[in-house]
């Protein structure tokens, strides 16, 4: 069975999250629904990351079978036209053939994120669910140099949700850039994989070391506690999106 | 009864416009609401554009008088509670008391206008409703060489709405650009007043230009020919951004 590797965008707010879930309608089960509108197949995908509800994805990378093979840009429009006849927010941005081996998830070297905050006093109308609205004023400079006590192979118990999956709490965080133009604040973080909720609770956590209630060495000492209480409020999912997977050979 | 001056963004998409209407709920309705919410008072603001529905703002301006005066940024920070409240779409940015003599119509020098085209294969999911999707392959040097040939002085009687209002379809475009960054073309437009669908007719006329259906002097040609059948289909509303006005005195 051929097998497809797929780009996928997602506006996250009106659905549960990527995963099929019995409470909601998930990107999964959009995306499902849309190849089985296509080819009468019931094909289960699988991604890359799975993200939580409320959160978007610019660059989420899924694999299926097919029970035949297709002409890449053809599948994909073919696919972006059932989800658009399902009025979904989700699109298929690239297509391609790939070896039985691939595999979305496991084959994944790099994942990217990207986390905006708007730092402004008035509320969002044109970016309400695609950011963080802060009204406080934040140092990014400051929320810059705590996130570099993260950069690096660590303990990540501290930041990650109690309902967390994963057996080990170890994470190599290779990069947590913090940036500003204008009112937007951008956080950047890349690592082979992340724990649940570890983004969300860096951005919460930086916003306390915006505004100085968190110095970078207490950021190191929240880190070094290990204890899901020593991290900041979770920053809500709309002002999260997955950007970006690498793969050791992008055909 | 003192003047304010306020900057307001709004996403366009779930209200008939700006302007007060019977037929739906408008921005203007949304921002009298909040201020008769606040100050109990019937307070008829002025806006210096109507935009239609669907058009979005990042800065459209307004004034209006009050019985008692405010601390500007309390008034911001009250109006916008309003709004919140009524989960309008609809955020102030910035508030200025200014002289009686200021109108946010008739005292502006110049209106700036931003027209977002997401150029790719694939369907919106995260910028929908908010972009112009165009999946042909648009050239953007050629809609720039065509967009100069509208720039200045002229009759754009073929650029404006048959139900445009103006009693002179002579107008002054002093600026009419177009760049490219990946994906995304935008369009800044910029003049002291625009005509009714002026921008979205050029929009549809120079995406004609970009899949070389229309040449440069096509395009002059259309404008010379003073005839709105010699426009291009008006681009949607949703690609539509008023960004930013400017007066004689910024106080």
């Amino acid at each position: 069975m051929p097998r497809f590797r797929m780009t996928v965008e997602y506006h996250g707010t009106a659905y549960v999250g990527w995963q099929r879930q019995e409470n909601g309608h998930s990107v999964q089960a959009a995306l499902e629904g849309a190849i089985h509108g296509l080819t009468g197949e019931s094909v289960v995908i699988r991604g890359a990351g799975r993200t939580d509800s409320g959160v978007h994805a610019l660059g989420q990378v899924i694999h299926a079978d097919f029970s035949r093979t297709w002409v890449p840009h053809k599948l994909r429009n073919a696919l972006n036209a059932h989800l658009a006849m399902a009025n979904e927010r989700v699109a298929v941005l690239d297509v391609a053939q790939v070896s039985d081996d691939f595999d979305a998830r496991f084959s994944a070297l790099r994942r990217h994120y990207l986390y905006r905050i708007i730092n402004r006093p008035a509320r969002l109308a044109v970016e309400a669910d695609r950011a963080w609205w802060v009204p406080k004023v934040l140092d990014h400079e400051l929320m810059h140099a705590a996130a570099q006590q993260l950069v690096g192979h660590h303990d990540f118990t501290t930041f990650r949700s109690a309902h967390c999956q994963a057996k080990n709490p170890v994470r190599t965080l290779d990069r947590l850039d913090v940036t500003r133009v204008g009112d937007l604040i951008e956080i950047r973080a890349s690592a082979q994989s992340f724990l649940h909720n570890q983004i969300r609770s860096f951005a919460g956590t930086l916003k306390l070391a915006g505004e100085g209630k968190m110095s970078p060495d207490d950021v190191r000492a929240a880190l070094e506690a290990r204890d899901r209480s020593a991290c900041g409020p979770v920053a809500p999912p709309e002002g999260l999106y997955f950007m970006q997977v690498d793969y050791p050979d992008q055909t």
